[in-house]
């Protein structure tokens, strides 16, 4: 089997690649290849065995993605995108990396196809931003799509890209709403989000973090390994179960950050806590009062997609993937 | 006021004209000028004593766009589309026509505005095809588009890039889902959808009809009449309100092909309901089974938009504007 990874530079793409090489399988059968793929050259995976391709490439310039599936992958994973906030300072960049690059990918596969019969697995990483509020309580399988970012925007038109593709007979394709990960290993950043990953991840280790919301604030999040286990099961799964409604909500985890917290506390007592600094931020308490806090991914779960239940699991989860198991501090 | 009307040569295009023709103002401003476009010249509407202009363009062509705004219009009614029928059977025309000429329409207003301040409103004809079956009993406002056709798949993704553009700032958009409209006038078409029509319109004037599904199929309707006073509304309302929502499904009416019928009884008598000849179409039916069959639109409403409350209503607005408000037969 020949995967194909796009965005394999990025965070999830490296621990996506890690884990194919570790199973060497997928769904069963054996991995012979793996073609990855960034707009920076990922590196080569360690360990692996088989026939390895990486290269820099950008899917929103003209002719490549047709290089890009050349040989025909059976499996393709698209994770690559500009993120939110790059994608709202720069249109231009956001509809030609998001949409135009994803649509240029989908219709090289659908001309490949009609050249000669193929019909690969597509699983492409979409995002809780192509919901904007006012929300339920709880965002349900059939709630509309009414994003407040371009980002969102772009992300809902590649999921109905995808799933009018897949209807017809072009690929067979799935588009996964990704949580927000937490705890995002690496160091602090400054998107909107990453204190709800720097306020467990850097007191785990010793060191101070910045709390600039109150504690009441609720989010919705999955750890690292719970996104690339969706993946591989979206890559895995009997798609015929979900007709032509291609795109969906992962499972997560509905939290506050004193949930958070309370956690971090359990896990690693009061001297972790005490090294969160309050420090309100009224930009970011804007903007994170706009995201999506809780829901109902019924559809997922009966499908087999599993998250997280408890901010406990989802810190273990990060001392054993990053910290080898043990505490520092 | 200058108005512009992309589509204006098609049956809502034409009656939009009129109506604007008659009224000489639009949400109390007198018009000054008209610019009808489509696929082909339309025609010089009579009694106008503004500017006018028509001209033959697709909207899909390079430059094309920026040329059709080049004076600048105040309101802009993009009507133009090729039909669900043709966009399934057309891939590449559907996207190109039905995507890429919207897509560069809004973005000819948009680099119009980047030049010199520029803040048209943009009423866009969208449709009830965004929605794709299993549906519940009735399509509430906030459920989620999951188009079955391409041409669906189109209008949902103008829907959303509408949307983007107007919370950016780059014109003042709303979407409007019509209802099939009925009654069409004009010749019986092979549309699957004709026959809703065609059971009226052909007996009203003596000839016969063809029905090719059965009584209790139920569907969702509204007047040419109501579509185009749907268009003005749209074109007049204060969009504030919307948000950045500004997709919205019209009124309309949700009656079986049997109230139908009852309908046409009541009005031109049993003589003409004995000219519909019953023809059951498997294919025919089959399409319909999965058409929107009611909507709750309690936003449209509370906006004030307007459709007709009973299938008598439709067939005597058909009789008044269509038939100088005599029957014939």
């Amino acid at each position: 089997m020949h995967i194909l990874i796009i965005g394999a530079a990025g965070m999830v793409g490296r621990k996506l690649t890690q884990r194919l090489v570790a199973d060497g399988a997928l769904g069963g059968t054996p991995i012979t290849a793996l073609t990855l793929v960034d707009v920076v050259a990922p590196a080569h995976p360690a360990g692996f065995h088989g026939t390895v391709n990486t290269s820099a490439e950008d899917l929103s310039e003209h002719g490549v993605a047709a290089q890009t599936i050349r040989d025909r992958p059976d499996v393709i994973f698209h994770l690559a995108a500009i993120v939110s906030g790059e994608a709202e300072a720069d249109f231009d960049k956001g509809y030609r990396i998001n949409l135009d690059g994803t649509r240029y990918l989908f219709e090289a596969i659908r001309q490949a196809g009609l050249a000669r019969p193929y019909f690969p697995r597509v699983v492409f990483t979409s995002s809780i931003a192509v919901f904007g509020a006012p929300f339920p309580d709880a965002i349900g399988d059939e709630f509309f799509t009414t994003p407040l970012t371009s980002y969102g925007t772009q992300k809902a038109i590649d999921e109905l890209l995808l799933s009018d593709y897949s209807r017809k007979g072009f690929f067979d394709g799935i588009a996964i709403r990704l949580p927000t990960i937490c705890i995002r290993p690496g160091l602090p950043n400054k998107a909107a989000s990453g204190f709800f990953s720097n306020i467990l991840r850097e007191p785990l280790v010793g060191k101070e973090a910045v709390l600039p919301v109150s504690e009441d604030v609720r989010h919705w999040h999955a750890s690292p390994r719970a996104a690339i286990g969706f993946l591989i099961h979206a890559a895995t799964l009997d798609l015929g179960v979900l007709g032509w409604r291609r795109a969906i909500s992962m499972p997560g985890l509905s939290a506050t950050v004193g949930e958070q917290i309370a956690a971090l506390r359990k896990i690693a007592g009061d001297k972790a806590v005490a090294l969160i600094r309050r420090e309100p931020d009224p930009t970011i308490i804007k903007i994170v009062a706009g995201w999506a806090r809780n829901f109902d991914t019924a559809r997922a779960k009966q499908l087999g997609f599993v998250a997280e239940t408890s901010f406990e699991q989802i810190i273990r989860a990060h001392i054993e993937d990053e910290l080898g198991g043990k505490l520092g501090g």
